[in-house]
């Protein structure tokens, strides 16, 4: 693994640096070769550190900032007082060199809008793409993009999130010759609108690119297909419907698992534990189809790997983005997509 | 209740006269006040109906027609060649008085394509909307539009939908005020594109319509909107991915019930039977979030009901699907969606 130094929105998030200090810890100790630069309030961060062994304090760079982008700021609010926040200046870091990818549990809205003008999205991309990872019920990994950082779509921008997603999965998943499929409302061509149509003749034509067809709705989770494109608007809206529906069912799940009668009037403590040796598994394997529980989307497109953790996300959540930014900034996504524009 | 006669397409569906047959039968048995046309191949349909009683059969109404609509048919190809056919006949059937509701399993698009010929939108609704209903994870239920009729809609049209949507939810789930929510990608005014924000201006504005708002994905189950608005792209996906999610959790759920080799080795009856009391309660709720058991999507907006089963769809489902239809036509929907815009 190279050296490599990652800028962090240290007040982002629900908790904030309560969250985010341990997490870059955890991710320091994790990733001998990494660096990290903490934006944010040091008055709140410092005492955090204080425990922190030198091998450690030493890979770690506080900067100091009072001002925080707010959840709750409108995306031309925030962009017009971004001066001096902490996502601003850890996007600054990226642009300035000083570091080579930048993570923030932020505000979506504000992070995609100051990384796009202050990162600039890759010469040939019209428009960067909000993208994740998805889990399957066959055990495999796809990726959908893009997930809400562009309403109406061109096919122009459909097939270049195609492309991206290719070499996003390429190079994270380790997947060859990836299967890409445009979400659409059924599988027969002449479905959908005229953009999706149009993309779906352009990467017909691009045999370099591993284009299946149209996927629908249903089949998201079922690892038909390794990436799955579509605008931001359809990609928000399935993914969100997908987080709902699993939440809902290990409720539902949850629920029952404590307020059966018939088991609580039996009591036995042999039932009970052959109960939870049961249900470990079952509650297992719908919690890995929960899409919450891989924490963050990236912004694909930019010249520089920017990484979006969940607001809410606790300290392995926050700690995993880290890692997939330093991954993705390993792997020269960016880079990779450039070429990769340019193969096509 | 009154008298009331349905027209069905018996040929369509994935199996035909086997289920359209035994189902209309079930429908008879539980409506004394109903009465069928069956369109379709008397060769096929008429050994089916040997053993009926005759106060059955004096409801029933054989109508031979050799040809069908097939699944795979393109929609302009099927509507050019739709002349004879049970789906056609049996619109015609309402169109010339002779029923006042239709049902079928068959093709979904030329359905609603030769209904929208035939049967024509109410006066003021520019465009019919496919609806259906939700059940929730509270044990309500809610009703969903436009599930894949019309993929570009204005705002006018998404204004008319949850116009549509509230008579429906009034009527069939006989709710007051019904709350409207729009489909969107956030719940912050500035969301969406240009078609849904202006929608919710139009909404705002008719206190006769109780609008309370843009719903997420991740909320569909949660019964915090009655009707729920959307294009007929974002809705088809929306409501594809809360079937395919559903029947994936099931799926595992039954895979781990039946393969847990930890319970399989204990082999105890005792413990089987308090498994098995256990799962049920769980599995039956996981199976109640899943909407393939709510049976069948209503045209709505036509100036008759017409009722769209599943393909798929068992005895019962379709059995459901024609009392679905019966209950519209006694609530007069499409009479009360005309005076209902007259209203507002």
């Amino acid at each position: 693994m190279s050296r490599l130094t990652i800028a962090l929105d240290a007040m982002g998030g629900d908790i904030g640096p309560r969250v985010t200090i341990p997490a870059s810890i955890k991710a320091l100790q994790k990733d001998p070769m990494l660096s990290l630069l903490l934006f944010g309030d040091s008055y709140q961060i410092r005492p955090l550190l204080e425990q922190v062994p030198e091998s450690i304090q030493s890979r770690l760079t506080l900067i100091h900032c009072s001002r925080v982008i707010e959840n709750n700021q409108g995306l031309s609010y925030a962009l017009r007082h971004s001066k001096g926040t902490s996502m601003r200046l850890a996007i600054e870091a990226v642009q300035k060199g000083n570091a080579q990818a930048c993570v923030s549990a932020g505000n979506t809205a504000a992070l995609m809008g100051l990384a796009k003008i202050i990162l600039q999205p890759v010469q040939g991309i019209e428009r960067p793409a909000l993208i994740s990872t998805l889990p399957t019920v066959t055990g495999e990994r796809s990726v959908m993009l893009d997930l809400g950082a562009n309403i109406d779509c061109s096919a122009e921008n459909l097939y270049q999130f195609a492309l991206m997603g290719a070499v996003f999965a390429e190079q994270n998943l380790e997947l060859v010759y990836p299967r890409i499929a445009l979400l659409n409302i059924g599988i027969e061509e002449i479905k959908g609108n005229k953009a999706i149509r149009e993309a779906a003749e352009m990467l017909k034509k691009h045999t370099a690119l591993n284009y299946t067809g149209f996927i629908e709705g249903d089949l998201l989770l079922n690892g038909k297909a390794d990436v799955i494109v579509s605008d931001g608007f359809i990609g928000n809206v399935a993914l969100k419907t997908l987080e709902g529906s699993a939440k809902n069912m290990i409720s539902l799940f949850k629920r029952n698992s404590s307020a059966n009668t018939i088991i609580h009037n039996l009591k036995g403590l042999a039932s009970k534990a052959i109960m939870q040796l049961f249900l470990k598994d079952s509650y297992r394997q719908l919690k890995k189809i929960n899409p919450d529980q891989y924490n963050g989307a990236s912004l694909i497109g930019l010249t520089a790997v920017v990484v979006k953790s969940h607001g809410g996300a606790n300290i392995d959540g926050f700690a995993y983005a880290i890692s997939d930014a330093a991954l993705q900034a390993r792997k020269k996504i960016p880079e990779k997509i450039l070429s990769g524009l340019e193969k096509y």
